[in-house]
This record gives C-alpha cells, structure tokens and sequence, in this order.
C-alpha cells in the first residue's frame, strides 16, 4: 500500500498530466514491487515559484540568473 | 512533542470539523502517549480531488468509475 | 481517502499503541467526515531525541534545560 | 525541480528495485512535464509494517484478516 | 542534496521574507554540512490558520485564548 | 509554530551538527519571520544513500558517475 507525493512547481500542469503522473507513478509500483493499484496513493502538491528554493534562490529567480 | 499532518481531499471540510480534527487527535496523542497538547501539532491539507489519485485514477474519476 | 502522518519522538512506542493511534485516528476520521476505513493509511513515523529540535535545542538537551 | 516521496512498507526492497523505482519515477516526470533529472529529487521511505496502518488495523493484520 | 520543507501558518510572509529563509536554510545546510547550493532544495508551504492546530485547538483561537 | 524537517543524506551526522542545524533554522525563523522557539519544531531524517535519487540514479551511483 504505497503512498507518493509528488511536488512540483505551480506552472499550469494540467489535469491530464496530473492524471498522466497518477497512472504512471501507480504502474512503476504494480510492476517493481507487485503492489495493488487499490491501495496506492499518489497526492500532487502543486507549489508557488517563490515558494520553492534551489542554489539558495527563489526558483523564478534562480532561473533567471541561470539564463541571465 | 508529536506533529500529526492529515491530508484529506478538498471537498468542503467546515472549520468546525477541523476543530474537531485537531481536538480529537490531539486527545489521542494524550491518552495513547501521553503526550502534551502544548506541544502536539496538527497540520490539515486538503488536496484537490484531480491531485488526489488512487487504483491508478484522479479520485473523482475512479469513484465514477466504481459507482458506474 | 485520508492519509494520516503522525510522528513522535522514538521512546519505546510499543506495538500495542502504535494499534491504538492507527485505530483511534482512523476512527476519528469515520467519525468526523465519514471516510472509509478500508482508504485511510496512517504511517507513524519514530524519530530519534536527537534529531527533534524545539526551542532551538535538541529535544533531549532541552527536557534537561526545562528540567534543570 | 521535481521531489518526489516514495512510502512503502519495509519488506525486503531491494537496492536494484530501488534503483527501478527512482529510474521509473524520473522517467516520468521527464516525459509528462518535461522536467530536468538533475533537479529531480526522489526519497524512498520504508516503513515498518507495525508503523503503517490501513482499516483501522497495523497492516500486517489488516493484511491476515484479509486472509483470513 | 538536503531537501527542506518549511511549514509556517499563512499570515502575510512576503516575497523577501520567503527569499530570506530560502537563503538562510541553505547557507546552514553549505556551512554545517558542507552541502552543495545547487542541489539543496527549500520547499516553503503557507498553512491556514484553522488548518494548524496547537494544544488541541485551532491556532487562531489557540491564540485568543492564550492572549485572554 | 513553524515546523521544518530537514532531509539529509545519512553520513555519519554528528549529533553537534544536528545540534547547530536545528539552532540555526530556529534562530532563522526568529530572525526573518519573529517566530517563537518554543513553538518551532525541527525533524530531521537520514535517508541512506541507495533510497535517496538524483538524475535517475541511487545518489552513490549519481556521485560515482559524476567523478568518473
């Protein structure tokens, strides 16, 4: 009964790539570890550029400075 | 000093029923552990019901599914 | 479908009360906002003294201090 | 900059089924957000099976029930 | 390649405020542990303040009461 | 109340510098935000090496590769 969360930045995923990562983070687990779909749970946080931190960076500005 | 997160999907939790949430964990904690409330936390998120998925589905279209 | 995260400080938690807080939370959620228990996980995480800080001390050092 | 946490329940997983797993989960998220894998990051849990609950029960009876 | 989540109750933290604790975490993680920036990720979320609960309430009245 | 967890590659953190971590993020987020220590939790996990993931790879093989 595996649980996965995955977060990624808030850059308008839409729900058919949200439904896309579902299915295929759920079929890496049945096919790994032999786990049942029905007690796999995947939860998606969607998180704001300023609030997520690389290179000691807002990620918007980190981006920037890289393409600066 | 225990930290309880409860995830939940999104679908009009009221402030009174995350009152009652959080009194009633921590209650537990108290009584199971032994813990202080002054020190037990409680984090509620609610998850968007096409960032919650299970059997391999978004949860609104895999309750279709199973009411279908 | 709820997912319950609950962490304590690993002080010889025993099994019968780790059966507790799994079936007092799951509960609680029933009760609350009549979720199903057959999709309520609930993972209980055992953290070391020392890797739990609280008054900007390790949380052993700092019952001392509170003790002193 | 994906995160991606992986919680299952320890039970032998090996290195190469881990390794699987953070191929698998990277994979994914390159192909359906086009994301970078040098800045995607993947944690795996393993949690003791009397530390993770389902139906209100620690998972290995919820498990022998089942059986039952 | 430290990964941080910091949960603080959403009351108004500003862009600078948040690109100060992504800073500061990560020049913690660089002198402490001699991490790389460039792969240490900050994660910042902003939690409502009848989601957070302290001795058994939410904080908001938590609060109130404390100041009453 | 803030809440940080701090994830690290398991290798040989010593408790002072688990000490001078949960120090330094506390006085952080007194400094940036005016929050209160005793109210700041601080958890920090060790995750071994073949459960952390990095470009696809098991963080041990990413490293190798990488100095090759």
């Amino acid at each position: 009964m595996p649980y996965i969360n995955i977060k990624v930045t808030r850059q308008g995923v839409t729900a058919d790539q949200k439904a896309e990562l579902i299915r295929g983070v759920t079929d890496l687990l049945v096919r790994v570890l032999d786990k049942s779909p029905a007690t796999t749970f995947v939860v998606i946080d969607e998180v704001a550029l300023e609030n997520w931190g690389i290179g000691g960076l807002p990620v918007d500005k980190y981006r920037r400075d890289a393409a600066g």
